[in-house]
């Protein structure tokens, strides 16, 4: 290995162009910390925030690293870190502070506590596509939402990696799921890709459409990370006693609670993020279990919408952001 | 008993004045009822919708009775009741269709399974000032809110009765009470009702009070009845992963919910109805026996603000809607 490395850092905040390829030397892991050469990154909507430094908890420090989700080989353990980690094939779950670590380059220190195996079966590629997506379903659906068999599940913003996930942990645990997705351009890959119903929100009403397929009852789950106006149809849409878990917020504008709707139906409403399950560690560990079980079973399968080089990371997250794609984006190191 | 008894009712929709007394025959009860000679009525805000014309289920059926909670002696059992009914004292939980019963009158018929027992130290009035407002807290505080010692629980609209009896639910488990009221008119009161803080809200800033009394850290659980724009300000008081409550809609305006702020603390927000736990009989006996159990060991004391005959039942309403009280408005028969 070369004592120089690839690194993608931005210097200045912005859109997807800021982002560039610096040569730093080789890092050393730290106390708790792994090295690993990384085969595989994920990419998540959620590292737009600190590449435009907005990120909460820290003003942002410059020039930065970035990326939550990468697989590939340990080749250094830092102190007190068990050496059986070397050479083994592992992928970071998004557990540790954005600000800190990063994932985006040839060689990235990590948090070993942020480290799991997975299954050998899977691509690097698709290792880098299984840790954001299935435990933000698992705290969502299962410990937030208490999925149970039989129960309708609305996911909006369904053709995302978090939506895809979250139609095969519905599909796993005996529900049935309602795709919504914005044009009618995604509906045959949806309902190729496990969705019981797809509802074409440009051309179909949600709400009547939603009564129509659960015979009148409504949906006893909602998976939503879009919120603002549209929370409104999601209220009219959600079955008496149903969760609405809302795990983002696309929408620009205020998001205006129907409450007297929502106190006559008695919902819950979750405002849900996954970091609140990554500091419960039983729980975080139980998810992660659950995951390994899901993939182990075959209810689980990243599905990668698109793959890209290192080089090209600038034109991947582009692409990401333009919500074209069905599924991850990945770039393969 | 003579054979006419007095009934109020109302013979067009509209406020208090519409109520009237009517003298009707004795009624008898048909299965599964029980008839009271009542001797006390606590009156609720829930009874404004049906007078008015605005309750969900029914477009109402005119002349109607009004009244959900009534003590009194149990002097005639339908069909397919346990005789033992006869000759007790109980006082009525308001599990039943407001709209197919109505408890404002000198004797009335009620189904069985909405009547309950309760410690015969009590006066009538106190006995007809229970199910209403504990039921609700057991419901609010305690199945969903989840409830438990050392939480500091924001307890808006404090002077009404569901509000002192969250007061008292929360110094039973060990919480800390923050009541918020409108002006400092009731602030000595409430403390000297149990309130652990008082926060007068046209005085001090919501916000920067909840921080100073928790040390910085948020109230855990909030519950709310007005909902609309004050829902800002609570989302602002909570603590990490804290539950809103929001238990009626007293806003005129909408209720608008700061998604972002939400996510960040990881809130929950349960619109939430006693119905939703009459509809659950085991969870509702529960709630009955933890109830009978606070009012046992002398945490549960129902708080009359004032009483009034059955002659002054307009009066009475009148009073019960100006929100000037602290605690149950009864009506002594």
């Amino acid at each position: 290995m070369s004592d120089t490395v690839n690194i993608v850092r931005f210097h200045r905040f912005g859109d997807a162009s800021v982002l560039q390829l610096d040569k730093l030397a080789l890092p050393s892991p730290g106390p708790g910390e792994i090295r690993l050469r990384v085969k595989a990154i994920g990419l998540n909507r959620a590292e737009i925030m600190l590449r435009e430094g907005k990120y909460v908890m820290d003003a942002g420090q410059l020039p930065s690293k970035l990326g939550l989700e990468a697989s590939g080989i340990v080749d250094a353990v830092g102190e007190g870190v068990d050496s059986s980690w070397a050479g083994r094939v592992v992928s970071s779950m998004p557990t540790f502070p954005p600000d800190r670590y990063g994932v985006y380059g040839e060689v990235v220190i990590l948090p070993v506590s942020a480290m799991s195996v997975y299954p050998e079966r899977l691509s690097f590629e698709e290792g880098a596509s299984i840790w954001a997506q299935y435990l933000t379903a698992w705290g969502g659906l299962i410990y937030f939402g208490g999925l149970r068999k039989g129960d309708y599940v609305l996911i909006t913003a369904a053709s995302s990696s978090t939506g895809l996930a979250a139609i095969q942990t519905v599909k796993a645990e005996g529900g049935i799921s309602i795709a919504a997705t914005r044009t009618a351009a995604k509906r045959q890959e949806l309902l190729a890709l496990g969705a019981d119903h797809v509802i074409v929100t440009e051309e179909e009403d949600l709400v009547s459409r939603i009564m129509e397929v659960t015979g009148g009852k409504g949906a006893r789950l909602i998976y939503d990370p879009i919120g603002g106006k549209s929370l409104e149809s999601l209220v009219m849409s959600a079955a008496t006693s149903a969760t609405i878990i809302e795990y983002g917020l696309l929408a620009k504008e205020p998001t205006v609670l129907p409450l007297f709707t929502a106190l006559v139906k008695y919902l819950t409403i979750k405002a849900y993020d996954v970091h609140e399950i990554f500091g419960l560690p039983k729980q975080l560990e139980a998810a992660r279990q659950y995951v390994l079980r899901r993939l182990d079973d075959g209810s689980y399968t990243p599905h990668i919408a698109k793959t890209f080089r290192l080089a090209e990371i600038v034109e991947a997250r582009r692409h990401m952001e333009s919500n074209t794609q069905i599924g991850k984006i990945v770039v393969s190191v």
